[in-house]
This record gives structure tokens, sequence and C-alpha cells, in this order.
């Protein structure tokens, strides 16, 4: 009955919203669903979100991530694992890809090492379904709130570009499980697309879906 | 000018007297010395410290493992190297080789991989001298202070065993840099033992001994 689904892309894309109106569609389909996020969604997660993106100390790529990893493992441990063994429907706003796009793509970091790391901090554990929500660099990062305009938002447009550059790539080496959604749409179109995806695999796990096919 | 000394050892080994007995006797000598320690030497580091040792939550090995590399990468970056920069002897309480002994060794994870991750994690950076205190698993437990006794001094005497395993077969692999000393014996011999392979590196730096020849 688990569903494990990630969404990614950059600042502004409006990952957010989009979890949230997923997470309440599938909830009215009868599904236990677990709404969250990376980085900060554990106790010992929060510690590391409040030093990665508040801290005024200069912090190095890789210091950045080990952080990112501790968190997702401690995150898979605690929260998506025992979630998906009682058989929830788990919705992710970032998740590995981030770790790819942001650190491998955006710093330059080593991607096999990034690749290999990954494989323990999320035990192997990949999503079902990654949504990519595309949206232009330039355009994301002025959509985003200026209160949430932390460290990394605080990146050069070069690096958002390398960022996005990076999900492409993602998207296309891996397009069964990665699928992108214009992000420039209005959000009820973007959250239509997102569901068209969503739907045959409730469908599959024995969800019922309503007369409208959600 | 500059000199790196990591000690390394199970707990209650005598690690701290024994940094701070050459630290001393380093400044004696005219150097500036730089007293530190892993994890928690930085403000970033000791946020990282307490979740490492205080936390409630269970926490798995690879979540330790990148918390320890995110400590040892900052603690590179704004410690270890503007002192070893300045010409400083930098002599540190625990370094690379206590992931390798207690993540290696004590939770068996991948040692390859441990190798590639502390080489971005140090940015390369051995140590010059490491020193290991050698003292039998039951003994450094016993001696270890109560109210030290965190969540990895309460592991099992088995864990404890594999760690000085570990530390052993890194002091056989690689002799020049490691240098095996008997912490069974009284503090002040051992702080002899330490001191004669440190003296000839302060003396081939330009450092002068006192009459003693320390």
């Amino acid at each position: 009955m688990a569903l494990f689904i990630s969404a990614e892309g950059g600042e502004g894309a409006g990952k957010t919203e989009l979890v949230r109106a997923l997470a309440e569609q599938a909830e009215r389909c009868g599904a236990e669903v677990v709404r969250t996020f990376e980085p900060g969604a554990t106790p010992l997660g929060a510690a590391l979100r409040e030093q990665l993106l508040q801290n005024d100390e200069p912090i190095a790529p890789w210091t950045e991530t080990f952080l990112f990893l501790a968190d997702r493992a401690h995150h898979v441990d605690q929260v998506i694992r025992p979630a998906l063994a009682r058989g929830a429907v788990v919705i992710c706003d970032r998740y590995l890809d981030s770790t790819f796009a942001y650190q491998g793509y955006g710093r330059e970091l080593d991607l096999d090492l990034l690749r290999a790391m990954n494989r323990q901090a999320g035990g192997g554990l990949l999503p079902n379904l990654t949504l990519f929500l595309d949206v232009p660099a330039g355009v994301a990062l002025a959509r985003a709130r200026p209160e949430r305009r932390d460290r990394i938002g605080l990146e050069t447009v070069d690096f958002h570009s390398r960022v996005l550059e990076g999900y492409k790539r993602i998207a296309l080496a891996e397009p069964e499980r990665v699928k992108t959604l214009d992000a420039m749409s209005p959000l009820p179109e973007v959250v239509a697309a997102a569901w068209a995806h969503i739907a045959p695999r409730l469908q599959r796990l024995g969800y019922r879906m309503d007369e409208a096919g959600r």
C-alpha cells in the first residue's frame, strides 16, 4: 500500500503548496498520508537545519553536504521507513535529488561520491515517484519569499542555474521515476499534472478515485 | 614551522591529560601551540557534539558518521588549517583515525567509503604524527569517568574491543605516522615516550630543546 513521492525544484518553485494540495487529495482517497520535508523534520534534523541555514560561520561545501546527509539518514530511519512500513503514502518536500542538484551540480562536488554516500544515507531508498517543478532560475528566485532567503537562497544566479541544469539531467536520466512539471503554470494546473502521475499508482494500490478521477 | 599531531585511543586511555602535558612542553620550546579536539571545537561542532552524545533518539551508524565528518570538515577549515598556515603546532585530541576505529571497525561500516569521505572532510589533511594510546578495552572503560560515559561510552565491551583492534591495524599499516604508546604506564612515562617522537620533529623545525632534551 505504501507509496513514496518526493517533490524537487529550485527556490520558489512552489513545492510546498504542491505537496500540501497533493497530500489533501491523497487523503480524500482514503490513504494515510505523511507529509514531510528535508532538511529538519526530526529533532536532530531541526538542530542541523538551524546550523545549515542560519549559522554565521562560513560553511564549506563538504561540511554542508555531510550535514544534509546526516539529516537524511536520520529522517529515513525515524520518519520515512516507519511510515512506508505501515503502508502510508509519504510525500516529501526535497529528498536525495536535492543533494545531487545543489551539492553535485550547484557546488560541483564529486557526483560518484555523493551517490555512494546517498546509498548509505537513505539505505538505498529511492522514491517511487519524483515531481520536478521546473521554473527558470531568475523567476524562481524572484518568487521566493524574502524572509525565506537563507544562506543557500542567497547564492548567485549562476549557482541556481547549475542546480536547475542538474535537475534536468536527473530527469533525463531517470524518466520513469522523475516527472517534470511546468511550474510556470497556475497552481491548480500543476497539481492536476502531478495528480495524473499519482492517481494510477494509487489505483494500482487499491485506492478508489472519486467520479472526477481524483 | 607547522606540525600537526593527533592523539587517539579508546575511552579513558588518558588522551586529554597527555595532550595537555605535551602542549605545555611544546610551548616551553617556544612554539605557538593550538590544543584542540574532535568533536565539538567550533560553534557548529559544539551543536553537533551535543546531538551526537546527548540526543535521546536512536542515531544510526551512518547518521553518526555524517555528523562526525561534518564536524571534522568544519574543524579543519576553521581551526586546524589556519593554525598550521601560521606555523603553529596543532595537537588534536581525536582526528580521522577515530572515524576508522569507531565507525569503520567498531560499527563495521565500509572502510573504503569512510576513506573517500575523509579525503573530502579533511581536504586530505593527515597528521604528521599520531599517538595511539594503547590500553585494554576493559581497563579503559573502567577508567573513564562515569559522568563522561556518553552514548558511545555506553557501547558494549565487544564494540570497544573492535575499536582497539582497528587502532592496532591502523598503527601496523602506517608505522611512520602512527606511534603506539603503552597507556598502562604512569602518565609521566607516557608523556616521555610521546615526547621522544615529538622532540626530533620540533628540532628539525628549528625549535631548541632545554638541557634535558625537552
